[in-house]
């Protein structure tokens, strides 16, 4: 029995689009390997990425084909409506063989069996766990096809956010706010920092009083002392000391639906020239979110960042936000438009992005998040948390 | 300052002895992209993997070379001791870029600044995170170049841990038997699954009473009911109800080392069918356990499995183990041997192994693992866990 994460209609407006996007391309075919896309097609749900599966859509099918491993079919059943001819899973000596047997050796007797084995297949050639590998042996194995590179097509078409998967996104956003709250509650001087992890991942899993929370697809981060720099080190059994500055990034999670939130706190007084820096933050970040609005392009929104940052004679260079909701490890980004210069991306309503500008200086970063959807004449923050810097 | 995870003679032994396995395949140059193997030659730890990065392994150079994002060389110079020539970071407009600008762009640039872009490359070509783009992109831009697909090449030099590998592993089995002990308590009729993974989590990464937890690779998995037969399916909002079999399967991790453990409970009275197979299972994992020693074959301990449940004419056709240590998500597993009929690979002192068998039937599955280390005369479980269905 299917759970009812979406009504079947959803999905069908989903495959209804990719299969447009395929038509534009001249796809007679798409193989779909990013656990993301999968998920948004049919609905699979499950921690089976660490052996290779995908579904494929073609343009004469009504549904996509789920194709993986064999203890995962079960699982297919039990998370999608896909009907039995449709779930076509390869026998356990595919996984890590001995014997030179690859499961995209099984992949393509699907393709071959749907009869788009000398058509033209799009393969998602730069998205997580569709290896090197897996490429080389359908190539070997389908000969006659023509293979074109389609990452980011779903990606694409999973940009709009539909009102139902907002919802979603807003209910991870009352988790972030709940594991925001634990973890600055948790850190102080001499606390290890495992501990402030904990804190922050019981809430994220607990949830709310109403539901609980899925594993997000990055866990929690919180860079801190001279580490600001290093925004992807993870906790370690060090203690927080007076006088470091820490930056706390998380997500709450509902059906792998992300609403991240970053803030920064400090270990003691923060020195003023740290609160005047994280005064520029807010407002840099307030500015860009002014800025963003149906018809304004994504590289316009983060000029308003800058041009704040400007003023005080700071710059940044990196990006400072990305399109982003469902997800699975190792990324919560859909990896399609960016707020940076140079992308032309225009905003529509309903594009949900992640803001996450900072600024670093010698001794300490300030950093500091919303994730944001665009509105018919502006844009809403998900999560309601203060702005500012904190301090413990 | 490098946190030292490791004496810096145990990176020498590892690097030496993956040059050797170079040189016996007649390599000039090896690019490691899998982050566990890219952990094991330079200590580098980072949730950075979800864009590009990697290490190449000269022949001619006494230490690896990095290659990551810009913002993540403060986590390389934090984690590993390479010297600043050996650090190559990647500007931002290669993430994720609209203008076809790819990391793999800058990979192969720094693979003709050390002199083998015309020579034997070795890459891991079936490894987490090297994609189908990766590989196309290096061949475009090293057209010289000779590639030879190294998958698994530092995975089996990773098989044989050190004592001090071991010594994590020991200590990532304490917060197993924590975490196991946290979820068995914490599952009861009524209890909606997330709080049973709360429970979990919270050990898993407050540790035990000397040290914390790291996050493991795969999240902790609890199939409940009718999804016994599901192994994969993650936590949900939904309550474990009276006569639910559940099982837990989870993982304590110190600097990526794990120690996997699993075990069945019973919400109620177990039925005495299940107690009755719940007694072969661990008469099984007994017989395979007792059988692993150096000197036998991989597909040999399996046997004693599969001989065990025979004699009650039950058979189980997938592997029940694999070698494992050292990993990030999506996997702890190494990839190399693997306890299945066909494996033939030689068991050596101190290999590490996580058993995993089970049993499947119509109402209900049991499973119950055991990681163990091979010694100089049998093997050791890591953990020290009742072996035994459990009930809530």
């Amino acid at each position: 029995m299917p759970s009812a994460v979406f009504d079947s209609s959803e999905y069908d407006r989903r495959l209804e689009r990719t299969k447009e996007r395929m038509a534009e391309r001249g796809l007679d075919a798409l193989f779909v390997s990013d656990p993301a896309n999968m998920n948004y097609l049919t609905g699979y749900d499950g921690w089976s990425f660490y052996v290779h599966q995908g579904v494929v859509v073609t343009q004469d099918r009504d549904e996509p084909v789920w194709v993986g491993r064999d203890m995962d079919a079960n699982g297919c059943r039990a998370t999608t409506s896909l009907s039995e001819e449709s779930i076509r899973p390869y026998s356990d000596d595919h996984v890590q063989s001995p014997h030179d047997l690859h499961p995209m050796d099984f992949v393509a007797t699907v393709l071959d069996d749907l009869g788009v084995s000398d058509g033209d297949i799009g393969l998602e050639m730069d998205a997580y766990y569709f290896t090197a590998k897996s490429y080389t042996r359908l190539q070997q194995n389908l000969p006659e096809a023509s293979f074109e590179d389609t990452t980011l097509l779903v990606n694409w078409v999973r940009i709009k956010k539909s009102d139902a998967e907002l919802e979603y996104m807003r209910e991870a956003a009352r988790i972030s706010e709940n594991a925001m709250q634990a973890g600055l509650d948790a850190i102080e001087e001499g606390v290890p920092e495992y501990e402030a992890a904990e804190a922050i991942y019981s809430q994220l899993i607990n949830g709310t009083a109403d539901y609980g929370g899925d594993y997000p697809s990055i866990v929690p981060l919180m860079p801190s002392g001279d580490h600001t720099g290093t925004p992807h080190l993870t906790w370690t059994d060090e203690e927080f000391r007076d006088g470091d500055p820490v930056i706390i990034e998380l997500s709450g999670c509902r059906h792998r639906y992300h609403s991240p939130l970053a803030r920064t706190t400090y270990v003691g007084e923060p020195p003023q020239e740290m609160q005047d820096r994280a005064e520029i933050v807010v407002e840099g970040i307030e500015a860009a979110l002014d800025a963003a609005e149906p018809g304004v392009t994504a590289e316009s929104v983060e000029k308003a960042w800058r041009d704040t940052i400007a003023k005080y004679d700071l710059e940044k260079e990196d990006r400072i936000g990305y399109s982003m909701g469902l997800g699975y490890p190792p990324d919560w980004g859909e990896h399609t438009a960016s707020l940076r210069p140079g992308d032309e991306t225009v905003l529509e309503e309903n594009m949900t992005f992640h803001m996450i500008p900072g600024l670093w200086f010698d001794d300490f970063g300030v950093e500091l998040s919303e994730t944001f959807v665009v509105t018919s004449d502006g844009a809403e923050t998900l999560a309601d948390f203060p702005r500012r810097l904190f301090k413990a």
